[in-house]
């Protein structure tokens, strides 16, 4: 328990935590919406309220978060700006990401709000998160996933934003008849996850599985002081000292089991499954039972969408080398690790198990692993709890 | 010029433009949307494409700028939380009165981005921020306004933000036939303006007339040294320290004329006139030739949306108590303020004579101050230009 508080301590001082505690208490009493479990908030669609097939609708946001800030650091490091096209993919598919598990992979208006520092950051970077948009855009075209760019905001806010702040909005319809609701998971059910690393046939490069989530814990953690002296704008001056940078690498420091830099490492831009999850529906929507993003909470995210079952992770993937060297740099313990990182897997499936065989051969057919990773279980109390076995230990939620 | 350029100086060194040139230049190739001379970027429904009168959609993004900052600085002093339901109307109006202007006056779904340093920004104001946003729009909903909050998101990013920064983001249809846009406005039209001072019926106090934008100059320029000190949270470190509250003014200090605090006046929440606007579209949107509303840019904001056409603005209102405020303490000249503040009117409609008394009435009827303010008269030039005349002089744009 020590050690555990510890770890907490660590992100409060850093003004963070996994959980969001009191932003869920802010927000307790805020409706719902129209699927209570859902993994989106779904709503009425007020303007075609009366078809016999209703429609409704889903607005999303989400954002790039302290990415922003590695991404800063290493730009002015290396000079190379294809790390802002990063930033914009990281800030899209927070949001598409989420809207797949409640069934939407398609017809997406994307709108992205930037505010900068403009002393710091000029419109060369500006330019290159803009067409990182449209180079994402049309990237997903080629896989049939339509996102329509509406535009956005760039503010200048140099007394609120230290660098630079990328934050996307999404706006989607579905058909009632067609929302995938986490409210159908069942004992018998079986989870199968898709890997969050490799290199999907989409994708130009390794990606090291990052999201974009606990990157105030991943950069910190990872990389070493002599970037608190070089860019005291890319952290919170108030922050205690001995948590700024408190790794020992370097970002252009090579990975060696990559190849790549550790930098690129923990900068590798959010996967999207929209590619895959759009085929996976398209052949058996209506057995889809639920669907997880594991983005804040990570691993146990699909505690917040059930009611009294039991979820056992037993078969995970072995833990990317980014995963471990996030939890080699800092100690962290294994059990908070999987908390706040996807540690192998960032999109979950819960299926009937005759199920599972071509969800894994859909994803495998774009080149990302998949497998059963767990399953649901009858559980004995309201609580809905989660258990993780893995080589490093047994861990209960 | 050197006064002008001594200006611009002022505006580089704190990091803001009225005029936005590089984000411009960034986005200056990316699709204009099916209506280029609207107020918001207007794309196809891809819901609903094949219907005889079309819908199309906007999405819209905009924020509360720094006056967060000013928000942050006055809860501090006076432990007032009420400051942060204004900061919410500001990210939703600055928002929804840009939509007014293509013709959207209703059924506007909404979401919040808020990003905050958790160690300064606690859960009581992350719940004003989300219930601030809740009773606008109850208040709204009783003038027949009806906007749809669906959630949003709220990120601890102490290492991007440093206090807290309010965003928004809205999505609505509009049958195509009913979209407002500014290409109809042409020679003989008069300018009817909406006052975005005084106290509307449904507002509970005096509003000062300040939206949301040149926050950064109003606040440094009109507050004093002390809340660098007191506040180092609310400002960019690198400002020259001589550009930083460099007013006379306190936070708590009462105004004469308005018997408001200085902190009050200048934390105005940024006037909504849907009311309005939604009882003047519904008798007269055919015969609207277009709507301006004066944010970046202020009262030279039309000069986006014409070509060739000579603006004239000679029957202004009298500059509101704020704006001779900002004027007095930063000794900024009145051609440059037009550019930064709106001056006394926040909305425009461009129309014919014989329409302008409908639209006054309207306003007036709400208690909001409304008159012919200018007219639109041939240009001899493809550049359109306007001329303001005023008792501080002519100044010509």
């Amino acid at each position: 328990m020590a050690e555990s508080n510890e770890f907490k301590d660590r992100y409060a001082l850093r003004g963070v935590s996994s959980q969001k505690e009191d932003v869920h208490k802010a927000i307790k009493n805020v409706d719902k919406g129209l699927f209570p479990k859902a993994f989106c908030k779904i709503v009425e669609d007020v303007y075609s309220r009366d078809e016999e097939d209703p429609w409704c609708c889903v607005m999303h946001a989400d954002g790039a978060g302290t990415k922003s800030s590695l991404a800063y650091a290493y730009w002015k490091e290396t000079g190379d700006l294809s790390v802002w096209d990063g930033i914009s993919q990281d800030a899209i598919v927070m949001n598409t990401d989420d809207l797949l598990c409640v069934g939407i992979t398609d017809d997406i208006y994307i709108s992205s709000t930037i505010g900068r520092n403009k002393n710091l950051v000029g419109g060369e970077v500006i330019e290159r998160l803009i067409s990182g948009t449209e180079k994402f855009v049309a990237k997903m075209r080629e896989f049939g996933v339509r996102l329509i760019p509406t535009g956005g905001e760039t503010a200048d806010v140099g007394d609120l934003v230290r660098t630079v702040i990328a934050d996307t909005t999404v706006f989607a319809k579905i058909r009632r008849s067609h929302v995938i609701d986490n409210s159908r998971i069942r004992p018998g059910d079986v989870i199968v996850g898709l890997a969050s690393d490799g290199k999907a046939s989409y994708e130009d490069s390794y990606n090291g599985g990052m999201g974009s989530n606990g990157l105030t814990s991943a950069r910190h953690d990872v990389f070493a002081k002599y970037l608190a002296e070089r860019y005291p704008e890319s952290f919170d001056p108030q922050m205690p000292r001995d948590l700024v940078y408190s790794g020992a690498r370097k970002l252009t420091e090579t990975e060696p089991e990559t190849g790549l830099t550790y930098g690129q490492l923990v900068l590798s831009p959010t996967r999207t499954y929209a590619p895959v999850v759009k085929q996976v529906l398209e052949r058996m929507r209506d057995r889809i039972h639920g669907m997880i993003h594991c983005t804040g909470g990570a691993q146990t995210k699909i505690l917040h969408f059930i009611d009294g079952l039991r979820i056992v992770k037993d078969n995970m993937f072995d833990v990317p080398v980014l995963f471990r060297t996030i939890q080699k740099e800092s100690g962290t313990p294994w059990k908070e690790m999987f908390k706040v990182f996807n540690m192998g897997h960032r999109m979950e499936f819960y299926v009937s198990e005759s199920d599972a065989q071509d969800i894994i051969s859909v994803s495998e057919s774009f080149g990302i692993k998949a497998k059963v990773i767990g399953r649901v279980e009858k559980g004995g109390l309201n609580l809905p709890s989660l258990t993780i076995s893995c080589p490093m230990g047994e861990f209960n939620y």
